[in-house]
């Protein structure tokens, strides 16, 4: 065993990430990791999340979109969520002015077109940064990894493929403002404490001091500020990490004491 | 997709472990992560684990002190299990002769308390170390990962906020060695083998050569040394790997075999 | 806290990856991150898995085989799933053309001598490279940690301790070409989504265009190249991304349709 020198990078490689629904157990982001390392050392690779529920594009559009904008300018953030491996479905790098995506079009950057600025989509054809061999189930580790190993060591975006005009984007709903100053919105994500995150704005409720809330049959009242504020045990209205209506618990699970989660609407009434 | 020159690291920054309750599908830990590597490039962050049990404040503190002490002098460990957050509960960073630990002020640091040398603890209430807009519901993201990066690049402790001289205690039950030889104790951990661990230091019981266990109704006796010389599914009483007593069954599952847990008494009699 | 001038590698250390049974929320990886981190600064620790079923050597052996492949030449692979801890069982390091492997000598490693170019094996001896104190029940932080970091630091084989003439191997049953054109082979493994993934290569059934598949009671037909190309809900025979025989049901788990897992018999008779 010895060891060729060699020579450290001169820029910091941008780093990657990953957020696939391969699970926890199976050798596949292992698989990732090698092709990424084997193209770049010195890659930095974070996991985002390998639990995204089995083909669930929307799931993992959400997650993405909560922990993306954290990390720094210029990351490369793969997604493998990908039903349709090995069809026509193009495989795409998603250029914004603040991150690059890379993984299969299939709607699932759908929440990046929307929050954004869009810079270039390419899609990602160039034979020289993928895989010799490419599987007709596998192109996590194939084609999204090696190119996203490129990207990330500076690859211009013009050399992985031709420009893409027209990705598939799936429709996301939109919370609404009633004229009789209501808002209507939905559940968009359900966590593991049970806390549900709706699509409305904290900030569409600022006119307004007392708001009632109606999910699945309850209603609520109030906007708290802190868990902590909420007795043990009862259901709260309070705003997310992420800025936006959230329904939680204290010291509890307010999706299984609702009886509700993702997709449910939620309504919103200022109080008289 | 140009990339800035950037200067090498003339320090290795200290390495960053997470260790909290956010589980594994959410985009929590992932943002945290992000926040960090956007102050500190190099940032070596190690996950310990994100599944403890939602809330449970002494399970992190258990974790946290057996997989620490194994760690670069001066990593800095973040816990983020924080039921308090957006209350008045302070984030404090404690300094030891061995590390730091950063996270809420609630206790979780208990074992650090009673196991390490005390260097100073600081409240994190400079302005400058946290993210410019601070949420009511996640600290781990606006306070604890903003303010770990900067102590791990190398930021000195005075610059963080004031000194905490009354940090919040849980009081940890201690074993006893009573006058007629006997000792108890509680089962402080049963980890996902079933493996069941206890508070009793395996060198109280070197003064006697075969020992009584008692433990949820169950009677076992003698020290086993290894899994390997116990029978199939048997249970025995052995060291930890952490040095205490612990009870196992090879190739089973003792907290299922004898319907214990986590907070069991445990009573050791010497045999006659 | 200051810290004291490092100078960088002047190489680049081989990455490390960790393929255990330690489940997610115990300490026991992260004690062994430590120790690796403690020992090599720079060490670039990757997780295959830690939900390797507890004590399923054979699993273990399997992951391993699928993801290591992908690494960087040299890259130092550590598995722990570990049921002789503390027996007489050796500690060893298995060098190939490609890799290094470490771990216990308990027929883990059984794919690596089936599929990969041996160089050497030494038994983990040298005290020097292990933590001065060793546990009886967690060689994977005391033993197989510390080791992995100085082997992937450059320590060279012949001082890590003897060679290892007589690896334990495990039978691994072999997939058969039968007189009548049929072959037969088992299901290795089952993935997460359900797919059952077989032992039969795909270029065995190149001769002929129409096969028939066998297994627990149910019959299959043909060879589908990709997921997508098969109605949804439907079982399909394809190649799974390792050029094996892979049975899969479309946005469905094949595993739990046809009732059957690993170890299952297959049978692959030509279509007359």
């Amino acid at each position: 065993m010895t060891y060729p020198p060699v020579s450290l990078p001169k820029n910091i490689p941008s780093p990657l990430t990953l957020t696939t629904d391969f699970g926890q157990g199976d050798p596949y982001a292992g698989s990732m990791k090698g092709v990424i390392l084997d193209i770049l050392p010195w890659a930095k690779i974070i996991d985002i999340t390998h639990v995204i529920e089995p083909q669930n594009i929307l799931q993992a559009a959400y997650v993405l979109s909560i922990a993306a904008p954290h990390f720094p300018l210029k990351t490369v953030h793969v997604v493998v969520v990908d039903p349709g491996v090995g069809t026509e479905r193009r495989a795409i790098a998603v250029y914004t002015d603040r991150a690059c995506y890379v993984g299969p079009d299939n709607g699932v950057f759908s929440r990046v077109y929307r929050y954004e600025k869009l810079v270039t989509i390419r899609e990602l054809s160039n034979p020289f940064y993928r895989l010799p061999t490419v599987s007709h189930t596998f192109h996590g580790r194939d084609i999204f990894a090696p190119f996203a190993a490129y990207i990330a060591n500076g690859v211009p975006a013009k050399s992985l493929g031709p420009e893409v005009t027209d990705p598939v984007e799936i429709p996301i709903p939109l919370p609404e403002r009633r004229a009789d100053g209501s808002v209507t919105g939905q559940i968009i994500y359900t966590d593991h404490f049970g806390n549900l995150i709706s699509d409305i704005p904290l900030e569409w409720l600022q006119e307004h001091d007392v708001w009632l809330f109606e999910i699945g049959g309850h209603i609520m009242n109030g906007i708290h500020h802190t868990y902590g504020s909420v007795e043990s045990g009862k259901v709260a209205v309070l705003g997310s990490s992420a800025g936006l209506v959230e329904i939680a618990v204290r010291n509890g699970n307010a999706a299984r004491s609702l009886g509700v989660g993702t997709g449910e609407t939620i309504l919103a009434r200022p109080a008289v």
